[in-house]
């Protein structure tokens, strides 16, 4: 499959192209396309030339994505999808944007009107775009680092089966990473909402690349 | 220390009296002191009469609790906290309370214009009372059941550091629980969110006593 990483010359962009580079052809979109094909021969150094990986503007790399993902901060979520309101045909687009602000020392989460950015992205992007919201609380430091497992889950909200699915797969991919139902895309705040609260409970409780796991009590 | 269980008759009061009967005296509180008398006895029966679980109405719970829990469903907040307003002297109130409703499958996260909960208890309740944030997401049919220890970590909210660490303690005297901070009042809404989030996965991936785990990713 053909995936785009939009803004993906980040971290979390890095990561994904890093783990699914191996089964995929990734394109790294960035606005300045320079940068995109450096990241891409970052990515390609890690992987010792393993894997299809090439970098291009956010245009040309939705154009060509079958799949895209928004590697970008809720900042841009309507300047990116409206510049790029060309490029759409009938993707995936997977969102793990989060709406939030950091003040007085805590990470609020800040969503629009529509009650998320998923939900708001849906009102910005074509009606045969079919959008997934996932990723929003996956460890980027752990992403890009290929030696680790991820433990914690990936709750995944969105209104099409068939998407959906294929967003599950995507996630079996990386290493012991478990995606989880959450529900359809109206229910992408309570997900959404979880990105703050991690990061105010790992730096009150001085965790590293915190994560969130649904666990089940059991009898012992 | 003596623990009131405000409406404490239900799955989530027994729990609490129950785990905590051990080392506090317990007082069950309910609109009908009968009912609560009768959930008293009971809770004795199960710890063959280890402890002190006494019943009683809610004013007299309120009144005699050095600490409180509010084992009462959002509905009925605003109605509780104002029946009882004579009964505040400088109480530790817990607030498990969550906002929520369940429509067309989907549980949805229904705060108050206050942002939550706990929030618009602070607004009920007189300054005096220091209210806590915390034990949302335990799962009630794992804490009713002493045979089992608890995997789902407590996240606790509060703006008074004294009071947020009794509310730790009161949560380590329960079988493994951890408590953990995730911030002051004003990030309430971040944790009770995760209450309908929760019931939402449980249905839809079959997932038994679901609860929630903030995990580190690690290097294997």
């Amino acid at each position: 499959m053909k995936i785009a990483l939009i803004g993906g010359t980040g971290d979390i962009g890095s990561g994904f192209a890093l783990r699914w580079a191996g089964q995929h052809e990734m394109i790294i979109g960035s606005r300045k396309a320079e940068k995109a094909r450096e990241s891409a021969l970052e990515v390609s150094r890690i992987l010792e030339g393993k894997g299809k990986i090439t970098g291009t503007d956010n245009a040309t790399a939705l154009e060509n994505g079958e799949v895209a993902v928004l590697c970008i901060p809720y900042e841009h979520l309507s300047s990116v999808t409206t510049d790029l309101k060309g490029s759409y045909s009938d993707q995936i687009l997977i969102s793990p944007v989060v709406p939030m602000s950091f003040k007085g020392k805590l990470f609020e989460f800040t969503p629009p009107s529509a009650g998320s950015a998923a939900a708001q992205a849906r009102g910005l992007i074509p009606e045969k775009v079919r959008i997934i919201s996932a990723f929003h609380t996956i460890c980027a430091a752990a992403l890009q680092d290929l030696s680790r497992a991820l433990k914690g889950d990936v709750l995944v909200c969105g209104d099409d089966k068939e998407a959906k699915e294929l967003v599950f797969g995507l996630a079996k991919e990386i290493r012991e990473l478990r995606p989880l139902d959450a529900g359809p895309l109206s229910a992408s705040g309570m997900v959404e909402s979880l990105t703050p609260m991690l990061l105010n409970i790992a730096r009150r409780n001085r965790m590293k690349d915190a994560g969130i796991r649904i666990i089940e009590e059991r009898r012992l």
